[in-house]
């Protein structure tokens, strides 16, 4: 039952409230021996706060349950591909895993040549065609509205 | 009166404040019209949180004053090279002007090669001696005293 599939899935229900806030879908959970510590989605609009990524929430929430800074024993499941910014706070989280869903060819942190911390494993991929879906269906309506 | 070194020494002072609270001693303000809007130092211990770096607050800070997410008529002055984090909070905000202290070989941006918006100019040195001196005291003590 607990699969990545599992965990991606309720990290697209958050990109969901994102979608209907209108926000950039992104949602994002952190996980810990199956258990939920974290959920959060995207806020930049809402917050009026570049900083307010998924996982940067996500990270902070997290820590905050657990009383820690690093997040060794967890797993992040984003539906969209880190960002620099979100990759670098994942580097100083020392974040056991990352599990992304829709690459982000543009603005990734893949792509951009940046590094997780060496302890964290990096997978990305999964749910990939639902999680990019979501983002390709929010930006073509929001252009067909003329919506900023 | 109102030159790089005065907002700089600002930015120092936010930064004792850090080290007065056993947090790695780095500030940071934003400055739009010679006008502080906002004046932040790290709290990553204090919060439990790697993402509470001082430039990290300060634009959330900035932004919360402007009421708007991007920074185009704002300089961010800070002790420290920003972090690939912070550096990519820097480019979502589109800063008119980034002006750092002392230079971070390791984890700084530029180390990194991790690029800031196009359209934000960076400076790295204003005050440098002193930035540099006020966090090596630090790490020096730290080690001293067995601080973790």
């Amino acid at each position: 039952m607990f699969t990545d599939e599992y965990f991606m899935r309720l990290a697209l229900q958050q990109a969901k409230e994102a979608y209907e806030k209108g926000e950039v879908p992104v949602g994002a959970v952190v996980v810990a021996d199956n258990k939920i510590l974290a959920k959060a989605y995207n806020l930049t609009e809402t917050l009026t706060d570049v900083t307010a990524h998924a996982e940067m929430q996500a990270i902070t929430a997290a820590s905050n349950y657990l009383g820690a800074k690093y997040l060794n024993e967890c797993t992040l499941y984003v539906t969209l591909e880190p960002c620099v910014m979100c990759a670098g706070a994942l580097f100083w989280s020392q974040i056991g895993r990352v599990v992304a869903g829709a690459r982000d060819e543009h603005r990734g942190f893949t792509t951009r040549n940046v590094s997780l911390h060496p302890k964290t494993e990096y997978l990305c991929g999964v749910l990939e065609k639902e999680c990019s879906l979501l983002i390709k269906d929010f930006f073509r309506n929001r252009r067909g509205c003329n919506f900023n």
